[in-house]
């Protein structure tokens, strides 16, 4: 038996009410790889947008494999829910099409926070490439926010160029670190800690936490080296141990004096923005790319002139021409 | 009155009988921003493909500022022109919209390999983007090699990104030095380091011949640490004075081993040809975003629904799908 779909007009309800049912459930439309479920998805996006929503603060939140991100997560996002706050845990990895067995695993991981009422957290979407998971989770992010998840983490694996697609759609950017670094960035790249808001070394516990002040010292040291960010704000560098649940609160309040800088100053609406246009520069160009590149004409002729490209027969300008020219609508309708 | 161009019989005849006015000509059409010179300039190179060329030798060449490129190239080419190798240089430098007088510049830092009748210099071309400024130097590379030079030399400014665009469209990357480089790699970025098969020490010369030397060993330890290359090539590391002309002679033995070694193991081939594949994939990409943005349906509906996105009124998605069904074919053309 064919299971039915809610219906539009049950989908904007039920997520206006928080149903966490109905809104997994539109999360599932938009990670769907089905045309008409995206459609369905994008309409009661729309529907939703309609309605001015609560402020939210989106938080990426990154660091190298084994710095504790979800227990720095269970403790943040612990904290947060006894205020009061709604939150919401989002992922973006790319490898999640891999090991399927994720939303388990993520689930396990944050305990504590995944029976909380005031939580609602969902694994990476999975994807082929890393634009279609992010476009997922930028998505996402408007659902819940319709829901009333006020605050939504972003974890990203800290590996390669998740993190690009992380901070494009987030206002704040928490990058945690290890204790006892040495001068080696713990093999982050340099373009990663440029990004960061906030820098926390994790793990500042038991016989730790001389070292995590040492290195806390240390990264502060070279915060003063970068560029000054285009927020002016001047990244905050902390200790903390999500283990034991202390220093949470003080990564919290930095990161709530960010927002009221980034606030005041202008940032933080122009930079949600820029984000806005930026998202929708990428989906109109790989919409259009998706387009061409199915195209039965395109694939045929680009199948043809490869050939003659590839065994310099043909320059790869004059094929380009050539097969654009299959594609392209022959005069503007106005 | 207005100049009648050459036909394109003259260009290819004038072209293959290596005729530097009409060559000159060629590449000023496909510098051009007319659409009708540059479909001219294709129809050119589309007949020059057809006849087989000379096998050709294509050297990217780059470094730092003050690195000494030009005086380099000046040595190599002479060099190469008296062992009656026939020489162009083309260069990739997004910034020369600006400085106007690139092309006296040019002629005038290299005196001497200017006026031999085997070297064909060419400043870079002019251009809003490194793309466009790289495609153009790509199509003038057929050019040249059409009208006999088998040994091009491609310069790049050695800051930013045009470095990946000469490597995309050469045989051999040879990144210059200077001695007395301590452990910071002259502010050059890991990723370029990586692309070098020949690192050279420049200006080993009066005072300076034992601190090329120590550059030297020390670029030489370094390049051992690198990730082996796709081409199996092990980067050679030496020292030259193009000023003094001495070296000169192991620079070129190093990338004639190179070439050897590549096109023995397959590289060589198997290089150009996904070098190909990628100029066909930009080429059709970049002209379907050009004819995209141009589309007036698509002006005007992007204008009206990015105020909504930047406002939060519409997902960029929803935006992206609406503005996207303007443009694309409705129905494929079989």
């Amino acid at each position: 038996m064919r299971r039915t779909l809610p219906t539009i007009e049950q989908f904007v309800a039920g997520i206006r009410s928080a149903n966490r049912v109905l809104l997994g459930q539109a999360i599932t439309l938009v990670e769907s790889s089905r045309p008409e479920h995206q459609a369905l998805a994008r309409q009661v996006i729309a529907r939703l947008l309609e309605e001015k929503l609560t402020p939210s603060f989106r938080v990426a939140v990154t660091g190298s494999p084994g710095v504790g991100k979800s227990t720095f997560i269970e403790a943040l996002g612990t904290y947060l829910t006894a205020q009061g706050l709604r939150v919401a845990v989002l992922a973006i990895d790319p490898s999640s099409a891999v090991s399927q067995g994720s939303i388990l695993g993520d689930k396990t991981r944050m305990e504590k926070l995944s029976t909380s009422p005031l939580a609602f957290i969902r694994p990476s979407p999975s994807g082929d490439s890393l634009g279609g998971v992010a476009r997922k989770t930028r998505e996402t992010i408007l659902l819940v926010e319709a829901a009333g998840f006020d605050t939504v983490l972003v974890e990203t694996v800290g590996v390669g160029q998740s993190e690009y697609a992380a901070y494009s759609m987030t206002d704040a950017f928490v990058l945690l670190l290890l204790p006892g670094a040495g001068d080696e960035l713990q093999g982050i790249k340099r373009g990663i800690v440029e990004m960061a808001d906030l820098l926390v070394v994790n793990k500042a516990d038991s016989d730790r936490v001389k070292l995590a002040n040492q290195a806390r010292a240390h990264y502060l040291n070279a915060t003063h080296l970068l560029p000054t960010k285009p927020s002016q704000w001047a990244p905050q560098v902390l200790a903390c141990s999500a283990l034991e649940n202390t220093g949470i609160e003080a990564v919290w309040k930095a990161l709530a004096s960010f927002r009221e800088f980034t606030e005041n100053n202008g940032y933080f609406a122009e930079n949600r923005r820029k984000q806005a246009a930026h998202w929708l520069k990428e989906a109109l160009e790989e919409g259009l790319k998706d387009q061409f590149y199915k195209h039965p004409v395109v694939k045929a002729k680009l199948k043809e002139l490869e050939q003659l490209v590839l065994n310099d027969k043909m320059s790869p300008f004059s094929a380009a021409d050539e097969i654009l020219s299959k594609f392209l609508p022959p005069s503007p309708e106005v």
